[in-house]
């Protein structure tokens, strides 16, 4: 794990979740003032802790964030507001902070008071607890999960002219992932320096081609929210605009990294699914087309069973939106050529099916031959645990 | 069963459906020359039958439908458009009229072509057959199901001056139920006598409250198709304008009635979910708000484990785009009150959910705040079932 340097971590259980050794409370605090950028879910019903992080990003000077999860402290009204601010509130008094440079989340059921008491007791704990330890970043992942199997975490090195810098980077998923112009609960940190509206700009752009990029059900959530702290520890000086052009790089990495862990995770999934869509006028239009395949209950649940039914992926494609041409299309699965412009083709469709049953990656790649765009986009399949945990969630 | 003058119709088992019991293939027949109008899928990809029947409404002097299920006639190029006109001129041999007066339809798996020496003796078996008796009506209503439990039959009878017309209506649905400005596989006849770009008129406008507020997963089909026929037998003479307004108001309520059986009949569905969507600017956006409700995963899989999860309906609401205030929304389940101006309310919750449990239909009411429009939209619940029945339909 290449950790950044100046940043401190811990995860405790405060009492959210029922279960006593999940954590369900994590504190992230650069030493330094740090730039801040973030991007937020486009949901117009937000969070609380959306609401009042998205007023302080980007920013300079920016110390921490406090994020809970197993209730989202959404549609929560006037209640929901004061508790978020008094989170951040709580984190800076231990920390020696402003209240306005810690920003802070939450995850999990919507609709429920935050338990106050104990979300308190367990920030005072956190901050005893500040360590820059892989345990500890493995923890602060851990703590950010709902329905998550594992934690998310992942680390770059960046060589400079002189030195390195690190980036590390956090994120939780499994269900309610359908992030539009906007992306997932994750967290970045880098000991780089670099000033938060060029931070902002960065993640912006790896946002886009990586957390937007990502569906498991479509459905947008009301507590989406990426975070960037970059504190300059590693150099004592700002990256160089090339290096910049190369933090940038690394950002989108690291975000995809993070989103292909997401699709992986996907409440209930059995695959992980690439769609490439090729040959679209633009890289919009590539993503519209990659979502409606990626959001069609009928694709994923033939993934589920390891059908190779290419009949409901073309008929994605043909309700997305995009005038695309029946006669131009081709599509592939895992390689396999199943349909070429306009025209079924053989394939041996028992030995295809049993690929799909056998692999837990699969690629789906279509191509609609009506200009140079492609998107690449990560999704799941639907599958039997998908309908059981959401239909148990909160009863 | 209200049976409209001068129609008959046929169903049998051509050997497209596996089982030997099930009937695959229908004529419809009018025995004079009848108005024609139709609305079809909006999707870019679309089955033979529905580039031919396109073509062919609306139209005056139009003598029947033929339609057969278990094979889509979609995606399969050349042949398969070849194969629909060949099934219309089949049709047309029989009766004694030209190609161009039959419409052809077909529903099922993508990408096969038909087995044609099979349908083409299935329809010249049901040309020996027709009659206009219930009994008839109803076997060419199951001829079209696929994974349909049940035939789903409507009719009307609307008093006129003198005398009085009957209206009859057949459709199927079960998945790939996503109609979006365009409709499903029904159709509608009616011994009423009025111009085909009248009845054009009439149906599109049925269709945008009926077929077009309907979904079960949200997929567009390739197929969509809805025809009515009108031949005016009743009456020997064309309906006045009052009267042609009586019918758009008995085709209206046809065709939501048919929409309310596919939604109650949706694949694997324990519950039929009436979506009422009140308060917003204009239909379309109320419609598109009930919409993403009624396409939400996570809102139909809660309705599964009867889980009053409002929060899910919220935030569905938020991310449809629409720019609607989180402090001006209310929602009801069944008529209790969850969420009001952005406050979560007090609710007997396991109450709720044995109610959700015990029922079989579930109203969600949503009160925007802000405007006039409204919107009943039909949808069904996510099951077990239903990924079940999709993980294994072509393998």
């Amino acid at each position: 794990m290449n950790i950044p340097a100046g940043f401190r971590c811990a995860a405790v259980h405060a009492g959210i979740k029922a279960s006593p050794d999940k954590p369900d409370l994590a504190l992230i605090v650069s030493d330094r003032p740090a730039s801040a950028a973030g991007v937020f879910t486009q949901n117009r019903v937000c969070a609380a802790p959306v609401k009042v992080s998205r007023e302080r990003v980007p920013a300079e000077g920016v110390r921490g964030i406090v994020v809970c999860a197993g209730n989202a402290n959404a549609c929560t009204g006037r209640r929901g507001l004061e508790d978020a601010r008094r989170m951040a509130a709580v984190a800076a008094a231990e920390i020696g902070c402003r209240p306005k440079d810690i920003l802070v989340c939450s995850t999990g059921v919507i609709g429920v008071p935050l338990p106050m008491a104990a979300v308190e007791a367990g920030i005072r704990k956190a901050a005893a607890r500040l360590a820059g330890s892989p345990q500890n970043w493995e923890s602060a992942a851990r703590a950010m999960m709902t329905t998550d199997t594992q934690p998310k975490v992942v680390s770059h090195n960046l060589a400079l002219a002189r030195g390195s810098v690190n980036v590390l980077g956090l994120a939780k998923g499994a269900a309610m992932i359908g992030p539009h112009l906007a992306t997932m609960l994750a967290f970045i940190v880098t000991d780089a320096g670099l000033p938060a509206h060029r931070l902002q700009e960065l993640l912006r752009a790896a946002a886009d081609v990586s957390f937007n990029c990502l569906s498991v059900e479509g459905h947008t959530s009301t507590n989406d929210t990426v975070l960037v702290l970059a504190n300059g520890a590693a150099q004592g000086e700002q990256l160089t605009e090339q290096q910049q052009e190369q933090m940038g790089q690394v950002l989108t990495t690291v975000c995809q990294q993070l989103a292909e862990k997401i699709a992986a995770d996907a409440e209930g999934a059995q695959h992980l699914v690439h769609i490439e869509v090729q040959g679209l006028a633009s890289f919009e239009e590539a993503r519209h087309v990659a979502r409606t395949i990626a959001n069609s209950v009928l694709v994923k649940t033939a993934l589920f069973g390891g059908d190779p039914n290419w009949g409901r992926i073309v008929s994605a494609v043909g309700f997305a939106g995009v005038p695309i041409q029946e006669e131009e299309l081709a599509v592939w699965i895992d390689d396999v050529l199943v349909f070429w412009e306009g025209e079924p083709q053989p394939f041996d469709r028992v030995a295809l099916s049993r690929q799909l049953r056998d692999r837990r990656v699969v690629t789906l790649r279509v191509q609609c031959g009506r200009g140079p765009a492609a998107c690449h986009f990560w999704t799941s399949d639907l599958t039997y645990d998908y309908v059981r945990l959401n239909a148990e969630y909160t009863t």
